[in-house]
């Protein structure tokens, strides 16, 4: 059966707030392919397993004209995002059958079902010598999880970690990011303070170790950390009030690491924070990175440090799974929300 | 005459915006001291000859509750500043009859003529191998010039002049941390890009060497960032708009120096910031400080280093002096809003 449907995911119109399903991004089956015949001009046929969803893909919802770190969306082409593919023709030397593929920053993989690429630019094979799950290299492993090397770097760059180090604060604790972070802090014998937004979410952040947790749509961040501050490092996936509360907690020569801000992503206007006195005031740094300008660097560390800890279940970790491309839409939405329980992943295709 | 007027500057009342003459700071001079005879205890009596009024004094009129980096003012107490004196008796073998003395923070120098120490704790014998001007240590080789260290620091922690560095912004650049930051950045060959509030002072800035010069009150500061960025370096003294614009146009990888944010210190709820997601998204870092947490680690090299400079002229700076105790509640006023001239100076009394 070698001509089979090649659903897509297409992205359909610029959003002003939130990104609406069906209207913002829509599931579209009308095309097929023929995988034994396309023509792969030197290139290889990839079938896509698993994508991530995951709340950057908010900025690159916009009008192209504006430039971020990430290339904007086309409208009337599919989104792409990171993901796990698995190869099945090639006339690529360097690639064969049966090949795992992770996809970096821009050209990655595609929400349809199957994708014809030149080479091997921005995507990687997987070497999987723990056997781990496919989705494991875009949940635990995954883009995000590399942001920990940041987190290192930071670590080492200036003896952060001194006898003087004692608290961290991380928000979205229970995402892919935080959850990995929070485990690395316990690791280096922090206390760790720890938010997400729902009960769930809370539970898991007690489930990896984090000594205050709580969910920040029930009690006030600020609150908290007057509470069981002050804070020597806030890593922060969240911006606006949380970055307003952490500003006010931080410890004399705290350190803020700067990974995202979700609660601006869907304010064309952006939030506003109105203390940034206390960077000066209390002699804090912040520093800001984006995961693609070090992954090449950082990867292969990356990827010794962390397999064998998840291999062995010292790092845990939870995603959640939906099935199908028809699902992407809606699965977005609940990440910008914070609704999804876990680290998004779209369970495309078997192999 | 051993017998004469002890006028003083006192803090009346925690003022809600900017301070008001007479209401938040009062003249008083109704006592006197013996000179001759008043009770050393051991300790000096100081003469104070000149005084500063920097922008930071406003967060000193607090509720005395809220900590932060500098004491609050006590009110029905003299105000304190950094200044210069000379010792006009000791009983002190440390200190001697004829020596000049600079104050640091918290055990600074009182807005009155008169004043009795008990030793040198947070003072320092004023070193003057080239007879600059006495008011010259409290302008360009006073407390906020020694910033330049921290501009040092951070020059040589990254290797931030690489080839990549070009182009630095810098905010309020007439004043004295501005102006020396100026000169600095252009001995290092970068291109300079400085703002202030009035055409005097742009003046002053084309006088010290800036490439690009405008009066942020007529002209935006995001248009000219546009034009002439991106920048590698913003040097912060004014935090609000500037920052905003400085975020907007900062190049990957730019260093934001926060030194200080005057746009808010006369707004109780702070200016807002809307855009700092381009610290992630830019991979930018942002280091705050306090001149007095660094002061005792830099002070010998700072006044070798700057002392020669001054004294030959290479590096150029500009005072506003105004005469006598009187004029400390208005210059106040001046330095908030930005209408002085230059480094505001009040200058008490002749030796």
């Amino acid at each position: 059966m070698p001509v089979v449907n090649n659903a897509r995911v297409l992205f359909s119109s610029i959003p002003e707030g939130y990104p609406v399903p069906g209207k913002t991004t829509t599931y579209n089956d009308s095309q097929t392919i023929d995988t034994a015949q396309v023509s792969l001009n030197g290139g290889f046929l990839l079938k896509i397993l698993d994508l991530s969803i995951d709340p950057y893909m908010r900025g690159r919802m916009r009008d192209p004209s504006v430039k971020s770190y990430a290339e904007a969306f086309e409208v009337g082409k599919p989104l792409t995002s990171h993901g796990v593919g698995v190869v099945v023709r090639s006339e690529n030397p360097t690639v064969k059958k049966g090949d795992h593929i992770y996809g970096i920053l821009d050209y990655i993989e595609e929400h349809q079902n199957y994708v014809i690429k030149e080479d091997l630019r921005d995507l990687q094979v997987i070497q999987n010598p723990y056997n781990l799950p496919w989705p494991t290299f875009i949940g635990v492993l995954g883009m995000p999880d590399q942001f920990h090397l940041m987190y290192d770097r930071l670590r080492g760059m200036e003896g952060v970690l001194s006898s003087k180090t004692k608290t961290a604060f991380v928000t979205a604790g229970a995402g892919p990011v935080g959850s990995l972070v929070i485990q690395l802090a316990k690791m280096d014998g922090l206390k760790v303070i720890a938010s997400a937004g729902s009960e769930d979410k809370v539970e898991f952040l007690k489930d990896i170790g984090a000594d205050v947790v709580f969910n920040y749509k029930t009690s006030k961040t600020s609150d908290v950390l007057s509470k069981e501050g002050p804070i020597d490092i806030y890593w922060d996936n969240v911006g606006g009030e949380s970055l307003e509360a952490a500003l006010n907690a931080a410890n004399i020569y705290g350190r803020f690491i700067e990974c995202g801000m979700i609660s601006g992503y869907n304010n064309p206007n952006g939030v506003p924070v109105r203390n940034l006195s206390n960077i000066f005031s209390k002699s804090l740094s912040m520093n800001g990175f984006i995961v693609h300008r070090l992954q090449k660097k950082y990867a292969t560390i990356f990827y010794e440090f962390l397999s064998p800890l998840v291999a062995s279940g010292k790092i845990k970790h939870k995603e959640e799974v939906r099935q199908g491309l028809e699902e992407v839409s809606d699965f977005i939405l609940a990440v910008q929300k914070g609704t999804n329980k876990a680290k998004a992943i779209i369970h495309v295709a078997d192999e």
